[in-house]
């Protein structure tokens, strides 16, 4: 089996790379070919018991999506997209890589489709910024579409076209929701919720981070071991029992600031608690009320998604994931 | 004031164009220029105290859109599209038209928008076709994107844009979702709701009628007269009232084919009801079973947006609006 991942650089796509590279198959299938693309060059796997292409691209180019479509993969990972402040700051760059890359890479299989009945797997991540606040106490699977960004509104439109191609049989596919990614692994980064990880990534690398809510701030959180399981399920699962309806609420955990808090103290001890520093920012402050606290998301949940339990096994995974391997290198 | 009608020769974009040129304003303003355009030539309106211009041309064309915009309209009302069973069948024309060519004209706003702080309002008319079932007893305001057809992804895109180039501030866009325009004047059409209106407009015509469904059927209806007051009430409404959530269920009327005959026969007797022959086509059976019946249209009819009352107003105003005119020709 071939598998395309676009977006392959990112940290959701180096885990992907990671985990089929380990398994050396999704599902039951094999994999014996993996293309790796991005607009930088992603890392080549360590270890691939297979045919590897690792290459840099701008995906915003037709001819781009022809060409990667061409080579038939049987599954195609769509992770790839101008994040949300980008796509803020420069609107045309937004639409052209969100937006018309989409479009692009799904117009190249309808067209491979009309040839030669050509038919993959889609999986498309999209988020929880398809939602806008005023919001009720737990989002519902039926809740709408009210992107209060141009990245919210990129994906929102993705998830359309997704599910009107698939309609249509030119492909399978599946979009998920995911919610905000915790632990982030690497450096602490400007996102404005970056700071949900960095209060416990940072500490438990015995460096101080700072915070710059109220503990009692709500957030809807997946881990990423959890996130990456959420795409090879999306992988493999029966399309049928989506239907029509093929963009889903992933689970998560919802958490306040402080049960973070409580989870890094009881796995990490108080040492590492104190080296958050209380320092409100009315900017960041102000961007978090807008978002998403809570879902019930009962569709994915009974469709076989699995999110995290708790904060002290995100922590655990995390130590496991990330600082064992850190040690060993 | 210069308005600008997308979509002119269609059967709301002449109502609307007679709707401005008898009163030769729209709200408080006076319109001293109107600008018609459709695929065909719009006809020129009888009498208009201003300057007139109709155009046949293709909006999936972003130099025509330039050229529309490059007039400086005030008001822009985008009423044209590929309907549901063309953009169903031709896949590439329903998504040049309605997502591209609705896409040309935003970016040519946004284009002068950024050159010199043009603004005008934006009057698009989306569908109920945005929702698919299942669907609950009555659709509120917050239900969710889930189309069903091409049209109606391609409508639910449209006011995604929409709402995002108005955050933006490129223009002040307003969506306004239509219930089935019910009685259509003109032609039985072969649209596959066609029959709500045929068994009402032709006895009324003293014309034999199909029914093709049973009297059970329920739907949602809006009159010409009614839907043209949306547009104008659109065009003049404070839009700090809707604020990031633009695209407004416009309010209707919820009736039964059973109901529709019985103001039949209260409003032209038993000679016209028996006009109607019952003949089940179990293909527009299957179709209008996937079909809204009802809304819960609460927020547009806060903001001033007038439903009809019952089908016994709706078929008395097609007899002033329709066939007293027609008698006088």
């Amino acid at each position: 089996m071939h598998v395309l991942i676009i977006g392959a650089a990112g940290m959701l796509g180096r885990k992907l790379t990671q985990t089929i590279c380990r398994s050396g198959q999704i599902g039951d299938s094999h994999v014996d070919r993996l293309s790796l693309i991005d607009v930088i060059e992603p890392p080549a796997p360590p270890a691939f018991n297979g045919k590897v292409s690792t290459v840099a691209t701008d995906i915003a180019d037709p001819l781009v999506m022809e060409r990667l479509v061409a080579t038939r993969p049987d599954i195609i990972f769509h992770l790839a997209a101008v994040v949300s402040a980008e796509a803020e700051l420069d609107f045309n760059k937004g639409y052209a890589v969100n937006l018309d890359g989409t479009r692009y890479l799904f117009e190249a299989i309808r067209n491979a489709h009309e040839r030669e009945g050509y038919k993959p797997r889609v999986i498309f991540t999209s988020s929880i910024a398809v939602f806008g606040a005023p919001f009720p106490a737990q989002i519902t699977d039926d809740f709408f579409l009210t992107p209060r960004t141009s990245y919210g509104t990129q994906k929102a439109i993705g998830e359309l076209l997704l599910a009107d191609y698939s309609r249509r049989g030119f492909f399978d596919g599946i979009g998920i929701r995911l919610p905000t990614v915790c632990i982030r692994p690497g450096k602490p980064n400007k996102a404005a919720s970056g700071f949900f990880s960095n209060i416990l990534r940072e500490p438990l690398a015995g460096l101080p981070a700072v915070l710059p809510v109220a503990d009692s701030v709500r957030h809807w959180h997946v881990s990423p071991r959890r996130a990456t399981g959420f795409l090879v399920h999306a992988a493999t699962l029966d399309l049928a029992k989506t239907g029509y309806r093929c963009v889903l609420n992933m689970p998560g955990l919802s958490a306040t600031v402080a049960e973070q808090i409580e989870a890094l103290r009881r796995q990490a001890g108080n040492a590492a608690v104190a080296l958050i520093r209380r320092e409100a920012d009315p900017l960041i402050e102000a961007i978090v009320s807008g978002w998403a606290e809570d879902f019930d998301a009962r569709r994915a949940i009974e469709l076989g998604f699995v999110a995290d339990e708790s904060f002290d096994e995100i922590i655990r995974h995390h130590i496991e994931d990330e600082l064992s391997e850190r040690q060993q290198l």
